[in-house]
């Protein structure tokens, strides 16, 4: 149960979707409860009528907070932007902001949705390789435009939402036995992301739901 | 060619992306210009490599609007939404904000993407199966969403950044041969936008490159 006034997030420990808004609630410093919705177990639990109650797309994330319940992790990331600021996620510049988020949308529009769960089980024993070709597609045209926005990260030096939405996409590429390394800056913005305390306090391999077996 | 100063869209008359973009420009007063980006003739004009240097992502719309080129709609729709705030197209309350998002994204991510033209072409044969299942899968999620959120458009009674996805979304479902009778709340809401001059305006079927059996 959430403690009232704490918000609760609906995830589960692989989606790439939850991980983005994990990361962001640690940027921030805002603690959580976290309500497990296991994807694969029983034919998984987002697809129960308590859950589309929850969120009626039946995916994770869903974010229980300030009384309201969002889904979709960029309106919840969006949201946690404007009420406690800062630290602040987008830049102050317009037009670095619209990179920030041209960059997110070619992740989290352009990528993820053609590899998620319930497209791939649609997509059938094809899927590694239907989820490998829309994947490698994103990733030549995003190291494109990184090598425009790029600094330390992705739109210049300070983390900000395309960086939460670029780790998570890269771990799926790598679950997908895709090789990054034809993409130099991806790979090398990832690896400097790996290694600030809010990617790891929410990487998939430390959560409450993450299997024994793959625990970091 | 652009005149200085004067935005230009990249698009396609038919792209329901690029009419997002030409409904919250129309809606904000601003003039630009258009570049025709065929999706169609000669195997695609998105996957030239004159257009690569435009949008990394081969798709439509891109726009170029003060010395930056963006790509993603709802980026472009933000940058918009920020730089000439007036008429506003998000509510100034962050709940009703994160509202208007999350339904953009359960279009934007959650539908588009799998009823795009360079997916529909991997899937081959099964096309309009395959488009029908996941645009009824969103919008019965849609219409419970809108249920809660609804007044005269999607959040509240003002257009909203929402309303400009929702549209488009409707005029590609009646193209897969939807009947969206089943859907009241979206239904109702479509009827009432398409009578507002700034979606009349940038409609599909009066632009620069509609077909002259499409024109209205």
């Amino acid at each position: 149960m959430a403690t009232l006034g704490k918000p609760l997030l609906y995830g589960y420990f692989r989606s790439s979707c939850t991980w983005r808004v994990r990361i962001a609630l640690a940027f921030k410093g805002i603690e959580y409860d976290q309500h497990i919705v296991n994807l694969i177990k029983d034919g998984g639990q987002q697809i129960t009528d308590e859950y589309k109650w929850v969120n009626p797309m039946q995916q994770v994330p869903a974010l229980h907070i300030d009384g309201v319940t969002l889904n979709q992790s960029l309106a919840i990331i969006e949201y946690l932007e404007e009420t406690p600021p800062e630290p602040p996620l987008l830049p102050s510049d317009p037009k670095k902001r619209a990179q920030v988020r041209m960059i997110c949308d070619n992740i989290v529009s352009g990528i993820q949705p053609l590899q998620n769960l319930h497209v791939l089980q649609k997509v059938g024993e094809k899927k590694l390789e239907w989820a490998q070709h829309f994947i490698t597609r994103g990733f030549q045209a995003l190291e494109k435009i990184l090598e425009n926005t790029a600094g330390r990260f992705c739109v210049g030096d300070q983390v900000k939402i395309a960086d939460l939405c670029l780790v998570p996409q890269v771990t799926n590429a790598e679950r997908f036995n895709l090789d990054i390394a034809p993409y130099p800056t991806i790979s090398r913005i990832n690896k400097s992301l790996l290694q600030l305390p809010a990617f790891q306090v929410s990487h998939p391999s430390c959560q409450p739901d993450t299997p024994e077996e793959l625990r970091a």
